[in-house]
């Protein structure tokens, strides 16, 4: 795989802090180093699970380092650039690109809401702004803005502007996507959707928190997926889901945090007034983790 | 396939009706014939895309009786049942019974909210009411009620409700239920849901409009999906999206309607206030029936 | 006042049924009555509160026949029109008036989304079938449909539109519609405003299910308003408000027929799945009437 | 009046800056200048109109500094503090009082869904940390999160937090507070209320970009309805509604931006991707500004 091919499975990291809110590098740098031994395609730090809508950019910069320090090349990095300005976005985007990432996971923050020409003249900005390949991210549960298919459409031509994950939950809309965009750009899944339907349908790969907690089973599923064996793909599929609906149902990175303590990382708690998992929560989580072998 | 086992492509059937308000019945007994010598599993009136909605009981009856003696018992009948309140959907639901029907398809409408326990009484009761299956249709684009899981589970171990129609937009929540019901209930697909995913995921087949205007494609589909063949599905299944997507963007009714006309079926208009199908609207509609060879 | 001439304390009235589906008259009757009485400048049989989304036609005109017959003339009687159809609207609207109703309340229901010149087309057709004033009545947290601006504005050009019942809980837009339609239309609130401020800002009154339970002290609020009295006015206001509150926490129907039950109508409750006020709702309602004396 | 007593007209502020990112000190005191002489009895930097969702930490600061000097003490500046972490809002609520602000206008800005106690946390953080006094401000359609009246309740009885801005559109909200928290909280309006509605029900003045471009106007009304000229409030406050809502229309910051440079303050631009107010919304604007004398 060429470093700008991204496929596969990309898991949205969390972002270790500590009381003081600096980065935990050791904590970060080891979830990586497992992440890629389990055989994950590539890591995503500075998504919605890596709470990047609540850090300030100091923290963000630590967290793409560590990230891409640990990674060493090995997979691509494909780093989030979140905000409401254009200017701030190409100022991240820039100096992610000085870091060494292989991608930018693109975010438009919005507070008054924005025509569909402010949304392609945000991301079209990015794209010019670096030169490593660009992947969409639109999650209409958390962000005020969206992606219509015009717009969608109309950034596929943008050259560096490849790739779209939409975390919305109509799955319908992301073959609507692969049908307008010819494959001039490719489709990621998110956690809200079945990532063997998105494969069906003609996706790459996906990017989702709950890949960090079972990266070894999502990796089998993609590669089920990838060899046409859609029934076996399927009984992977089923239990693993019962993982992204513990999810749906608590707050991602409390959950995701909760889920990667389980398993023995220091991650800690998401940044207040946040709060961590109830135990409630964690009972689900545990319950869900156990019953795919990942605890 | 007994009559009581309901899979496959079930159109949800339009209402035809005259100026005067008459249900234009050698119309709706055509469109069957022709439905059913397509290789249709079976045939639905009295869903959204029938108007259920902006029909009055007569006219609803008209309906069903035509249909059921146009099927003549080869392929099932499963009618619509809407209503606000519990008395009246019974009332229907025993009437289409008596009627010949097969299956009921059981619609809550509400104007204030309705707690779950409302909503669990309100199906529960229809289901007491017949001895044929029911099958839940729930649509929130639409209704103002929705089914959670927790009712949706209850309800599953109701003797005779039976199936599941979920018009969301949320594939996802399929699988949801499909893990939560463990085989007590099976799952219909909606046209807002990419049949090929539903399948896929364990679901029987689908009820919707899109299959009034393809019921051969549709068919074809749903064989391929049968035998597992998901590459050659979805090489069919790509096309026939195009026609959801444009019944997506216009009203339901108006939108099947305008299709059947351009097939030669005097179906007329959807009533008003609601409005005939837009110039640009026939182009897409007839675009996307010639890209299936389906005019 | 001349019957056609709409302004003061409308009660919005509830149903009251039987097991068996009939109206009780004479509870109903006797509501009436005692509503007169305490000096309501008219009455509004199937409003929401008087759950016509619940009622069949049969029903629906029994209620009609019922009020009508026991104001005998004294106050105006403005009769609720509801109907996913053009048709079945103009039906209704032209049974009311020749059942002897002084003005009619018109209400779009709506199952698929309605454009603006559906919507105007509705409304003038009904205004266009009776000679009485129709009242406009828009309710977005219960009704699929709303009134943009726009086509208040046209609407207000037709002969007999004359008022309109906005049962948002946008005040601001009552103030928009009163600049707007510059006197050819009168505003009355509804329940989610609070009638003083509506009263202030040029409204002529307010249809509202919490009058049938405060009908003496919702008319000297409104008196005190019409002298100008604001000071005077809002201690009145205060407590008042409590009532509506309590009414918009709980289902409208089953709370103001709980309030009645307290106040010896009998009344029953509202029609299932919807359920009756629950005992907590029932304290709630209890203390909202004690603080003001209307128990 | 004590500069911890707020009651009045309180102009929310622009934010001018330069194409460099730079704040424009020169134009944004002579604008205080300017309000301070029209009469208004504070100003408030860094809320919605303040364009505070697009600015970074630097040009918050230079913003409230400015604005301090400017007022220089003639009237007191409620500085906005809005955030996603408790720990960042702490912050900046210290360092704006340490530079002499002398009330915190405190905004949540969530990307999760915050839980009550999660909001109440957060708001009793900041009151917690400056000595100044607090107003909440809670906007709905814009921030993603809100404040429930329980919340409300419990965060009244925090030593000084003693204002809260309601920017939904529900005026009877704002009575259902008022009724709530028994004096111990006072009520600001924002542009989403008419003022003489809010001033009638008991609030103590209004928080708006609109009064920006129109402070005499607002000022006037404000002494009118504080005289209890309800009828004379009232005939002033119906043209100035054709202010708020033209603002409603458009993105507000372009609004008010554009609104100002018709009046000769060259704030520029919102930033990007917001775009200036089009020519159609400079001649709405334009003409609301003249048809008050405001231009």
């Amino acid at each position: 795989m060429s470093a700008t091919d991204f496929h596969g499975v990309f898991p949205y990291l969390v972002s270790p802090l500590d009381e003081a809110g600096e980065v935990k590098a050791d904590v970060l740098a080891r979830l990586c180093e497992d992440l890629i031994k389990a055989g994950v395609h590539g890591l995503t730090p500075l998504g919605s699970t890596g709470e990047f809508a609540y850090l300030n950019r100091a923290q963000r910069r630590r967290v793409v380092e560590v990230v891409i320090e640990a990674a060493a090349g090995r997979v691509p990095v494909v780093a989030g650039v979140a905000s409401t300005t254009t200017a701030d976005a190409v100022d991240q985007a820039r100096e992610w690109e000085r870091l060494g990432a292989d991608g930018i996971l693109a975010i438009l923050e919005a507070y008054f809401p924005i025509a569909d020409d402010g949304v392609f003249a945000y991301f079209k900005a990015i794209g010019g702004a670096v030169s490593v390949p660009v992947v969409l991210y639109t999650n209409p549960s958390f962000q005020r803005s969206d992606l219509s298919l015009p717009v969608i459409e109309r950034l596929s031509r943008e050259p560096n502007i490849r790739y779209i994950k939409d975390a919305s939950v109509n799955t319908g809309r992301l073959l609507s996507i692969i049908n307008r965009v010819e494959g001039r750009m490719q489709v990621f899944a998110a956690s809200s959707h079945v990532p063997a339907c998105v494969m069906l349908l003609g996706g790459v790969g996906w990017m989702a928190g709950p890949a960090c907690v079972a990266p070894r089973q999502s990796v089998e599923l993609y590669e089920l997926c990838m060899r046409g064996q859609w029934a076996a793909a399927m009984q992977k599929q089923r239990p693993l889901w019962a993982l992204n609906q513990a999810f749906a149902r608590y707050n991602l990175a409390a959950c995701i945090k909760g889920g990667l303590e389980l398993q023995g990382y220091g991650v800690g708690a998401p940044l207040a007034p946040q709060v961590p998992l109830s135990a409630e929560g964690i009972e689900d989580v545990r319950r869900a983790l156990s019953a795919i072998g990942a605890l």
